[in-house]
């Protein structure tokens, strides 16, 4: 196997654990927070930056590469490791999220999935198949099940069936990967906001028996109470010996609760994004720092934040920044907010370690304005 | 005095030399490239960067920091080396290449300028007294007269009322500056692509005595051999003793050009510009990255280049960078090209240091395309 999972602690007040997942490429520590690299690269950062932020494992996205630079140029590099300079894991999606949030005209069948490229608008044919074969091309560690992601709200009848060709895809997927000792895959559950769904999901995607498994289909617009209902009567049917993976989740409070339900991974472009947009992730709620407000504001943006941004600018400089179109300011930003999460996690693991998960959670509420 | 010069070394074969400018802030060796840091930040790069590069000394612009964030900012900010995190020296020029190139609707009056703001059309007025203000609230290490730069082609007669406005201009900002023993001020030699102008300005200027001269006025759309032949006819009127800064040129043929005929510092946007652009400058010419045709080359911009850039990544991932518009692809380019051009620098000071300068040239010349 490419990756093995070790429990090595449960919090007694909650399901939070922490664990070890071992990965041809090193080892990482669960929970973790995989910062998004969508087109072979985390948006303004350079591999070393992200070591530097101790990111463990980045993400990249298999329907991006595939249409730029084209998995082929990838696998002629050597990989995507190779390609982008970037040694330590990768975890590759399958492609299926962004073919039906992105691609044009698509048209769904057993086969898979017809669509027109939001670059070019050209045609393109997506399957289970051709998913694993492209993230073979990109060498990730961790790769996915060729999903369908249903909107929300969606009609209870469209997404049973839709989960129900999920599991087919998903068995398409395992049968179709060539190297399981070197690349891993992971299941997906699905089954939109229907709990009964997600549970035949999840007793359908474990009984493959997938080396780490995914819960997707969340974080697509529905209320949070709901997604967090949803994930809370998911988990349990997942297997504590494995990996558990929540797509599409990296805000602070839903990280938060996702942990205390049992979730162990999460990847997010919430923290590049907003930082591109001109705001800054602090422990006390998010800062608009293009904001007028911050013109004459020479303090840091956090006073007692530790990373190489807070230490050496101020709000001002980096508003001037933003408002001046400077890329270093979009950098500064990203540096911030991934050095933010990534701390977050940090403490986060250090609670469950000291077993007081729920006390540090409250203290942390207690400051976040969401 | 801010700042004094030493000549150290003179080429036997050529005007070229070598000397060091001691500055409040470090001392730097000439020839020297000044890259461009016009919004307090050079594009894509942290001051961290720029010194792993070897930049001794950046360039700041009075006019956009003036509009944008405001002198009165950067002054509350203890100046623009604290604003922007860096503690090497700084040359600002005097706003009077922007107001002309960039200000909207100008009135020139003996007074000064009045022109609108290129960000929001609000209506400014600069005077030589405003420049220096500005200068002394960003606190740069070097100070630029306020000067008329005429656009290519001009009349003689114009050229000449503006060269003689440009000297009464020079003589109200010494008089203007207030702490001549922080902040040196040089002056700036113009006269279009008159020559006997050129001297005319030359005699006046270095008449009032500065610790250092710019010519300016050249590399505004005149032929290559009318700048150097005007270039040319202008150093022979500038004192031995001084520095001498030819404004606003920074391609590695116009740079050994000027050199040879004994310039000291350059700035330019070029570098930096056309990284933005997909260029990567070599010892060859020009290489257009984005092209098609590196869409499969795996080796780096440079064989033999001992840059962060060459060392980890290939042709064909910074033209995917460069296509998907990717900012790490823009920050790697830059890198790249200001690497080039301060190694390239500090080769052409070896040869003057071993009295070989021409013969390095010409082996230069071999290789470069332009």
């Amino acid at each position: 196997m490419a990756i093995s999972y070790q429990l090595e602690q449960t919090s007694s007040e909650s399901r939070a654990r922490l664990g070890k997942l071992k990965t041809p490429r090193g080892e990482i520590q669960t929970p973790v927070f995989m910062p998004v690299g969508t087109q072979a690269t985390v948006k303004t950062m350079t591999p070393e930056e992200l070591k530097n932020l101790d990111a463990e494992i980045i993400l990249g996205n298999t329907y991006h590469l595939h249409l730029r630079p084209g998995n082929d140029i990838v696998r002629e590099a050597d990989g995507l490791h190779k390609f982008m300079n970037w040694d330590r894991p990768i975890l590759t999606d399958s492609g299926g999220f962004q073919v039906f949030s992105l691609g044009k005209l698509r048209q769904i069948s057993e086969q898979g999935v017809e669509f027109r490229s939001h670059i070019d608008g050209s045609k393109l044919f997506m399957t289970p198949e051709k998913s694993i074969e492209i993230q073979e091309d990109l060498g990730s560690d961790i790769m996915m099940v060729f999903d369908e992601c249903p909107p929300y709200p969606a009609e209870y009848d469209y997404v049973k069936e839709s989960m129900d060709r999920t599991i087919r895809w998903s068995k398409r997927c395992l049968q179709h990967q060539k190297h399981p000792e070197k690349q891993a895959l992971f299941g997906i559950v699905q089954g939109g906001m229907y709990p009964e769904l997600r549970k035949e999901s999840a007793l359908k995607t474990t009984e493959l028996d997938f080396p780490g498994y995914a819960v997707g289909g969340l974080s697509v617009g529905e209320p949070k109470e709901m997604m967090l209902e949803v994930l809370n009567t998911t988990i349990p049917y997942l297997p504590e010996e494995k990996p558990r993976y929540l797509m599409g989740v990296g805000t602070p409070d839903y990280i938060i609760e996702a942990v205390r339900m049992g979730i162990d991974m999460f990847d997010c472009v919430y923290p590049t994004r907003v930082a591109r947009n001109g705001t800054a992730m602090t422990r006390f709620g998010n800062l608009t720092v293009r904001n007028a407000v911050f013109q004459r504001d020479f303090q840091p943006i956090e006073e007692d934040c530790d990373c190489y941004v807070c230490q050496n600018y101020s709000r001002a400089y980096l508003r001037h920044l933003i408002k001046a179109n400077e890329i270093l300011g979009f950098r500064l930003l990203t540096w911030h907010n991934l050095f933010f999460l990534i701390k977050l996690i940090k403490e986060l693991r250090q609670a469950i370690a000291d077993d007081n998960f729920l006390a540090w959670r409250d203290s942390f509420y207690k400051n976040y304005q969401n």
